[in-house]
């Protein structure tokens, strides 16, 4: 049983004071977002300045892992464990509209606030980090030469509680029906994302299994 | 002529502290990124937290413009001319290595950071809010219904000059040869993202053309 509230809080920082009807609270439509998704923008201040970095990402119940190179600017501002805004876009079409005014986008996206706790235990990095490759490549994790010590203590990985977090999501038509005399196409152009052809590496062992595409059987990339 | 250096200035801020390889401030290049994606992730800090809000975006010579609600939370921060860093992400393809450490993405993203000045003059605007719409759906501004007063009175356009900004880019197989005969695929599945056929809107003007799909030739939806 889910310990958290199944509806997130509406803060003063998530409330939206735009379109509040795009607003999404549940905690299972924001999970499912952020379980589709495998890339987010992550936003952090260091000396004054933003920055907006994308990174792999997986959640583990109610908390999102990152990781990233334990000498990087990131991992070195955040382990500090400053304010973030953790961002997940998924872009589903372009809404054609009669007027500039009422175009718009399908998407859905969530976006995470809080603080990062750097993840300091192997056996809990291992996860983390087992979680975010799984989680982009499935069942990917355990065919792999396992990790050694030196490479896990330079990967940090960071845990931010899903606590302070809202989605945002439009689907559907445009919204001028009251326009639609005006003599051009409307409507949703559909953006859809898939893998190609898997690129075999050029040395490979002998013994080495083919990729296996079905792994992604009704999943799409969708960074 | 470019009046700006053609290559852009390596600041304490956009060096790269990890993999430098992977650094591009070759001005064009930049450009070609930013021209091929049409969302962005712009980050900008309010009251000490960041926030990072997906947004539509198009490059006109040596700035970026983004536009959104004059109501908007984000509007009234930027108005302010306050720090910020724009993010714009191509996701090209997965790596898979011989071990999670190895594992990376292909990826080309670009980094602008600075300040936005507020677009006030009427036709500036307009051009700029032409240019996003096109950008995302090439010629569509000249067939649509012209903006009205209290539309454009209603938007704010923010400029971003493209002078402290760099690119990052990843391509090629993994980089884990000497581990080769470890016996898992290792290679690269490429993500590639495309326009699904056009839904057309409830209503439409009995004489509006059918949606011309070769726009967007040789065009992805890279966002």
């Amino acid at each position: 049983m889910n310990p958290l509230p199944s509806t997130l809080p509406v803060t003063g920082r998530t409330r939206l004071r735009r379109k509040p009807a795009r607003g999404v609270f549940d905690r299972d439509a924001v999970y499912r977002i952020l379980d589709e998704a495998f890339l987010c923008h992550l936003a952090f201040v260091d000396d004054g300045q933003p920055y907006c970095i994308p990174t792999a990402y997986a959640r583990i119940g109610d908390e999102v892992y990152v990781h990233g190179s334990a000498a990087s600017r990131t991992a070195r501002a955040l382990g500090g464990a400053i304010e973030l805004c953790l961002t997940v876009t998924l872009l589903d079409g372009l809404v054609l509209a009669r007027s500039g005014f009422n175009h718009s986008m399908n998407y859905r996206s969530v976006m995470v606030l809080g603080r990062a706790r750097e993840v300091t235990v192997g056996a809990e990095k291992l996860r983390a980090l087992a979680a975010i490759t799984d989680h982009i490549v499935p069942g990917r994790w355990d065919e792999l030469r396992p990790t050694s010590e030196q490479e896990l203590k330079s990967t940090a990985v960071l845990a931010l509680p899903i606590v302070e977090a809202s989605a945002k999501v439009r689907s559907g038509p445009p919204l001028d029906a009251d326009e639609a005399s005006w003599p051009v196409w409307a409507g949703v152009v559909p953006i859809v994302t898939s893998y190609a052809t898997p690129v075999p590496a050029p040395e490979m062992a002998a013994d080495a299994p083919p990729f296996d595409t079905t792994i992604f059987a009704g999943r799409r990339p969708r960074a």
